[in-house]
């Protein structure tokens, strides 16, 4: 098969990244976001926030990991942050998820592109915390926008959103201070996050 | 007003690039895409295909490019390749558009941002040539996937699809044969595609 074949069979394949819904809701509070819009926000989000990071990153690697690291729900769905028991096949559905899609491509890009995948799962390089950082951030900033919706239809309490941002500093620290002290304190203040 | 206070203001604001239509229909032919899916799918697309330009590129500027070049469309709106009388007032539209949005940031970024989006309308330099390569082969490329249901819906001629890809070669002559062989000539044979 044809080189540029393949790249377009995995391009097309993708297309279906647009249709994996997310439970945040969009500024507007009246439609919920998509992956590939949130990968797109979060992407521009890393070109105007990487002076924040705690250390150096190299911003193209960062993107790519941002671009691509929620291909793998098109076969594994999307798990909801706050759903333990979904979250505890998720590795194993992503993983082969991962190997299906990203198999697709020519062998060295589907190679690269699992590894960044891999990369960004594993949380241990500069970019990966960054990239996880913004994964983590950017909803918080979209729930806060639309009022606290999200939370409040989930019952969400704020020990659950303290557990999925433990390791949201370790990208940056001014970062998660700003998102703690602009979008979820106000949110506590509001009644929109639970703390019983 | 704090830096990170005007990034976040820019950032809640683009949001709206979600709601902004476009003609193009998603791989399933049933829900249309929007400019953020749209920039999305163009930023990956333009990591694996770099290797195709015509010249070396800059892949971390020509994907911030894709990823922003469609935000003056929040007050533009989208306007369609093939509706002339839209396109006589676009860039005037679309100038005062940049200058608000744009203006959000920090004054240095919004400059950068803002030469970037120049930088794309001008296709000028390399990486301005080879983004509006992804900016035309991308929907081409989900129209084909669609069977040529947005051609068909609007009587698309081929002599327009030639005329608005007429640069399109300049960023990538291997893409653009592909696109003409694979994804235009089949839906010419089809009659999806008008050639009186």
């Amino acid at each position: 098969m044809d080189r540029l074949d393949q790249q377009f069979e995995f391009i097309r394949e993708i297309d279906k990244e647009k249709f994996i819904g997310r439970q945040t809701y969009l500024s507007d509070g009246l439609r919920k976001e998509n992956d590939a819009e949130h990968a797109w926000h979060m992407a521009v989000m890393t070109l105007l926030l990487s002076e924040y990071a705690n250390d150096e990153i190299d911003v193209l690697k960062t993107i790519s990991m941002l671009l691509i690291h929620d291909i793998v729900e098109i076969d594994a769905g999307d798990t909801y942050a706050y759903d333990e028991e979904a979250k505890s096949t998720q590795e194993a559905r992503e993983q082969k998820a991962a190997e299906r899609i990203f198999g697709l491509l020519p062998e060295d890009q589907g190679r690269k592109m699992k590894s960044l995948w891999e990369e960004f799962e594993e949380r241990k390089t500069p970019e990966a915390r960054f990239a996880r950082t913004m994964d983590n951030i950017q909803p918080v900033m979209l729930n806060a926008a639309a009022d606290g919706k999200a939370w409040r239809e989930h019952k969400v309490r704020l020990e659950q959103i303290m557990k999925r941002n433990e390791c949201t500093r370790t990208g940056s620290e001014q970062l998660w201070e700003y998102a703690r002290s602009e979008f979820i304190e106000p949110n506590v203040e509001k009644g929109n996050i639970d703390t019983k």
